[in-house]
């Protein structure tokens, strides 16, 4: 048939849960909860699913739950998108970054892209036609190096995709982060993709200053977030985007075609549920202990590492201890040690090696524990 | 920013059911159920909600549901898919069309789209940077012209894609039109789309015959369907894609980053649904019923038709009584006689008005008789 994506294997995700599961491991690879959600959010799933909210919503998604994530991010970032022009639910925040990238990368365009970053962002550039520019964030704290960011613009550059709080390193941009960002595409005519889907899980009372809620780059900006990672079911696939009218008049283009809108039923769960604006408020101090819990114990292990700032991953180390492939060590610790993590080099475009791995600590403090407690292990 | 889709506007179904919605008219524009599902089927969805089924699925979708969907094929049309290797579960329909689109198509690529055409198929296409190739169906009764569809092929078509039930006229392919694509693309290297939403909407005895059921067609035919459009519930967003395992590897890579996957409790709620196979069994009665009434009703109007063989919508033609055009006629239908209908022409790139009107019978028998009641009005 001839690969449009030959690059593409079977994604690292599958792989190593698939490997934890059939080694009886502790799975700290894949990104997702491993404990459950707000039961009051469950049952209104159940309660609207029942009273028959099952056809078609509108398109751009329901009004009401439009309406709820702009007064959110008025609540908390100090911004008010119109619900209407400005807002659209999606079927998850992947199809939010790749509608984004459709809808303004055509044949030949150059798109930034940060590395390390994550697996879905490449692929939505090349079948747009679209040419990655790959360039690497600080080796120490994964910073952005804005002046190579700087250099690695042409007059081809037509988008940058960045991430914070990122995945997989936790860095948590900074108001100097996004000034520097607003300073470089100024007086150029580039759209940014920010993907934000862990804007509510930052420590150490850092807080995610969303690109949305910047004056200038707004108007450039296509904000991707996720309820899914927000409220613990990333398997509800539901997520957004907040954009400029005018750019979510072509998002929404793509949007339609693609998955045309989002589960009903889930919409309108949303949307009650967040009737309570508060429902935001705890997100951080839950991860918060959880980061402290993993990250104290992961200093007995010999691992190397920053706490990290934001998201639930913590990327650590291990190139004093070991010189084997990453894939490699993170294979034998699944199988040995019986914990998998993620080898951090499958989010670099060259597959580099950095001897990087990266946990996902949204567990079970038990889970974390004896995670924690097999890690002693490592060689 | 500069559309990518430069003539896509809002779409026909949001305006029409706008419309409706304003003017209190009946809604049978756009297509979806007016009538509730199987409550079993509901309470599953709250149940596996409940129990904490919310997390990511395996991204080709569970195997049970793949399971259940292979055994259907196998139970209704005589062919039995690899659930692991040729089933994947999506994001709706929708998804599954652009998903495959975009696994085969490449710039300069032709597509034979057969009009009139569902409206996604054009964007799907040309995002992609393939070349729509545009054969009108036959303007009695819109089965297919076997000759201009050979005409309209060239060295650079890779696909052609068809739609049986068909949207919006609800014609049936028949065995010969099956046998006639078969012998068509023999000998040539071209790929096939099916769009079967309606698969299980059949009329008078007619079986739909899936293209994955034809042992030369199955070899190059991305099988596209709806669970929503089976079991009455268009807003929960999942259907699948039926193909080869070599094409089904080069659709999951693109559906990876489209999506990802599909939501988690729904798709364990359909999947213990299925365990009963009789789930099908009743379907064409049931629509069989509405049809007959509805069919029935508008021999009273003025207006010319043939009874749908399937699907759920009914076509008919008004051109003996006025020269309006249908766009016209849609509106003034909505707002006089308060009945909402869609007018034909949007689903011809062309725009060609040849005065047909489609109506969506999927509505409950009260709904029905109020409707035609109303539609008497009628010039
Ligand atoms: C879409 S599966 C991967 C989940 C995730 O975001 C991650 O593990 O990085
Ligand atoms: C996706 S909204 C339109 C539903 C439909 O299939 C139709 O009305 O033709």
């Amino acid at each position: 048939i001839g690969s449009k994506l030959p690059h593409v294997g079977t994604t690292i995700f599958t792989v190593m849960s698939r490997m934890a599961s059939e080694e009886g491991a502790i799975n700290l690879s894949q990104g997702f909860p491993g404990f459950g959600a707000d039961p009051v959010l469950l049952e209104l799933v159940g309660k609207y699913t029942r009273d028959g909210y099952n056809q078609y919503p509108p398109m751009s998604g329901i009004p009401q739950l439009r309406r709820r994530l702009a007064e959110k991010t008025e609540l908390t970032q100090i911004y008010f998108p119109d619900p209407e022009t400005e807002v659209t639910i999606v079927s998850g925040a992947t199809e939010a970054l790749f509608s984004a990238v459709t809808a303004v990368v055509r044949p030949g365009d150059e798109v930034v892209l940060l590395e390390p970053a994550y697996d879905s962002y490449e692929p939505a550039v090349t079948l747009n036609g679209g040419v990655p520019v790959y360039v690497p964030l600080n080796a120490e704290d994964f910073s952005v190096d804005w002046e190579r960011v700087e250099k690695a613009l042409s007059p081809k550059t037509r988008l940058i995709m960045v991430n914070s709080p990122h995945n997989p390193s936790g860095y948590v941009w900074t108001e100097e982060d996004i000034d520097s960002l607003a300073t470089l595409v100024r007086d150029r005519d580039i759209y940014l993709v920010s993907d934000e889907v862990y804007e509510h899980i930052t420590f150490d009372g850092r807080k995610h200053i969303s690109l949305g809620s910047h004056p200038e780059l707004r108007n450039k900006t296509f904000v991707c977030g996720s309820f899914g990672k927000t409220f613990h079911v990333t398997g509800w696939k539901i997520g957004y985007c907040i954009a400029p009218s005018d750019m979510t008049v072509e998002f929404r283009k793509i949007h339609q075609f693609l998955t045309f809108t989002t589960v009903t039923p889930i919409q309108y769960a949303l949307a009650e549920y967040l009737e309570e604006p508060n429902r935001y408020l705890s997100i951080p101090a839950f991860y918060q202990s959880k980061r402290d819990l993993f990250a104290g114990g992961l200093t007995r292990t010999g691992l190397i590492f920053t706490p990290a700032r934001g998201s639930f991953f913590q990327l650590a180390s291990y190139g004093h201890l070991s010189q084997i492939g990453d894939r490699e060590l993170a294979e034998r610790m699944t199988r040995r040690l019986k914990v998998a993590c993620i080898p951090v080099s499958v989010f670099y475009s060259d597959r580099r090696d950095d001897k990087f791995i990266r946990f996902c600590f949204a567990k079970e403090e038990a889970e974390l524990f004896e995670a924690l407690e097999r890690l002693q292990g490592l060689p």
